[in-house]
């Protein structure tokens, strides 16, 4: 468990989402080093290639001499809580360890100074819908508000698989995708580009564990293969889904790109931050029940820029707003004997709050489109347009500390 | 194109379904050989790794020397019809060269003293649902027969992702799913072995390219992206399916497992049996436009054998009844910019001819199990049982010449 007290003889300033609490793995390069493991502290990146071959960890070098950190998931979260513990105790204040190593410059680089890659390869994609304000505003709009969630959505985590392929890290570009769209009124669909383009703001998490096929995890052994999250962004054409969901679920819709932040942050690191979650009503079956708490206080907020503009933020929301959290939807995924495998992603679904200013899409913040939402610059947004950047960023804290991911950043660009 | 009056030397039955025209590939292990790519004829099997290092082909050895066809595949059809071609000279009758050679007893291995295991490391997996005689089977049990084909299924060939994971060779051993679900009469649902476990016929494509993300492969492109098939049974829960599919498409009830054919037939291989499909009315889009003849005239059937029992054929379809091509499949996947990657899997959804022994699933032969299947032995079926082994097969064949997939496998185990 971290002590929030500890401080780092690196510069990190109040706002910085890597703290020494936190000490997030991702995939980086600089001009001189290949693809391989870091760890991010303030604007710093610890390479942990160079980390190894100076003796302040010991371990298999393909571990971290790696372009994804599956191999080094794939040894669990005890071995990399052990050696997240052991950087933590290295740049505590008072250690002089790797301060005063002469390798240290060759160990610690500027972040500014690098470039980020996925972070996993990503063996399958899940797509859960477990907000219950999200699930409740779609069916509102969509459906009946006196019916707006389906039978099934409080008995188990409704959940889809999605294109893994398709998972970018962020900074990223995507273009307006093209596809079948029919109006109402017409009698035919037409192709061309998306009209109702949206982000939909999500948090993932990643599995370190590899079970056979018939195998299941149980709710209370699920954190045991959960290693870290980040944040997801599952861009959405609404009105190419409108026409081709049914009655097989979202496909062209979703599988164009969706964009995620590169920082994996450790469940140890965030383990300060577990809360309740909403409470679940009816109660759920014995395969569900989770003996603990398993949800997160963790704030997110999305940011939209206009090509040239400023950068304005239009929501806020909170992980801790899930109706299902991971253990149940980790549980629930494998119940039938779906084996799992190290690297595989599952999204959380749009995460909104019960508050207007908390719907995690365009597509609630504006109803529809029915309330353009205005922008500093006089423009108004009822979905994104291109040349606008979408940026999503998370964070946890208290006591002064924060632990945050960075940020999923997807500039839009015009239909190819 | 394939000489079909050529004959090997090796003894080819005339059943069959690797002939010398035909010259799958997949990969296989001995007690001695570790996994790597063969080449099916009869009941043999051609080692391409000593095939190569006895240089009758002459390619890099990490091509052939590998547990996946992934590597071999992404250099490309045209590499792979000249391989395919030197070893179909090889084999003819007439050719001495490798008859005639000392190292012949290396090379050529029984494939009773073999394993097969998967062909390739799938990266991410599509479900299309093209038949339409099966998609207007399952719109006219559950929703009204004047009105089966939802409104977008005759403009776009409707697909989901599924899990990659699940995906296993045959011969396979499949637990029956535990999973939710819930009567109609029920108030809540409650969780158990499902009671309506189903095969379902179809096949597969692989693609042997990888796309950048906002590329996409134009309907007439497709073919060169198309590496080969195989037989595919994804297996099916009914009723976890009803419960869980609404908005957001199948998940547990399919994800448990699906079973491959081992071998895959190249489409050099099924050039011949090429054939038109069903008549698109109305007109496609023009980006699903194709201007040739893109289906292929395969037979299917599927065989149930009682634990213990004999092995009787239930249905028999054929590929060239589905409404949608592969060609016009993968130019829809890819229309948004979908990225894919060599070993990406597409399966056709089950494939329904218009005839009730036609009909690729227990619940369109059984009518939902209003019209059980009775069996030889006296039992009866609406669904699978435990102990029950569903094999399904195909094969081309024409002027005595038979192209033939083998064979998918799988016993149905009790649930854990």
């Amino acid at each position: 468990m971290s002590d929030f007290s500890l401080k780092s003889w690196v510069e990190v300033s109040p706002n910085s989402d890597f703290s020494l609490q936190n000490l997030p793995f991702g995939i980086f390069s600089t001009s001189k080093k290949s693809p391989r493991v870091g760890v991010a502290i303030g604007d710093r990146i610890i390479d942990l290639v160079e980390l190894n071959k100076n003796k302040f960890i010991q371990i298999n070098e393909n571990l971290v001499d790696n372009e994804y950190l599956n191999d080094f998931m794939a040894e669990g979260r005890e071995f990399a809580s052990k050696i997240r513990l052991r950087i933590m105790d290295l740049l505590r204040e008072g250690n002089t360890e790797l301060k005063d190593a002469v390798s240290r410059g060759n160990i610690i680089v500027n972040r500014a100074e690098t470039t980020m890659h996925m972070p996993v390869r990503v063996g399958d994609y899940t797509d859960f819908y477990s907000s219950e304000d999200h699930a409740r505003n779609v069916g509102t709009m969509f459906r009946d508000p006196d019916n707006a969630l389906l039978p099934n959505w409080k008995h188990l985590p409704v959940g889809y698989h999605g294109r893994a392929s398709s998972i970018v890290v962020s900074p990223a570009a995507i273009h307006r995708p093209k596809g079948q769209t029919k109006a109402d009124d017409a009698e035919m669909p037409s192709f061309g580009p998306t009209r109702l383009f949206d982000f939909e703001l999500e948090m993932a998490f990643i599995t370190c564990k590899k079970t056979k096929l018939g195998e299941s995890i149980s709710v209370n052994d699920a954190e045991n293969a959960i290693w870290g999250m980040v944040i997801f962004n599952d861009l959405s054409a609404r009105d190419i889904q409108k026409w081709e969901y049914v009655p097989l679920g979202p496909f062209l819709a979703k599988n164009f790109g969706s964009v995620i932040s590169p920082w994996v942050v450790t469940m140890d690191a965030l383990e300060p931050f577990r809360t309740s979650g909403y409470k679940q009503d009816p109660e759920v079956l014995p395969y569900l029940k989770a003996s603990k708490d398993a949800n997160f206080d963790i704030h997110l907020e999305v940011a939209l820029q206009p090509d040239g503009g400023e950068v304005e933020t239009i929501c806020t929301s909170n992980y801790k707003f899930m109706y299902w959290n991971m253990n149940q939807q980790l549980a629930h995924q494998t119940v039938n004997g779906c084996n799992i495998n190290v690297g595989d992603m599952y999204a959380s679904g749009t995460i909104s709050g019960p508050e207007q200013n908390q719907y995690g899409s365009m597509l609630e913040l504006t109803w529809r489109g029915t309330k353009p939402i205005m922008l500093k610059d006089g423009s108004e947004r009822k979905f994104l347009q291109d040349g606008d950047t979408c940026i999503m960023r998370g964070y946890a804290q208290k006591d002064g500390v924060r632990v945050g991911f960075g940020e999923a950043l997807v500039k839009i660009l015009p239909a190819n």
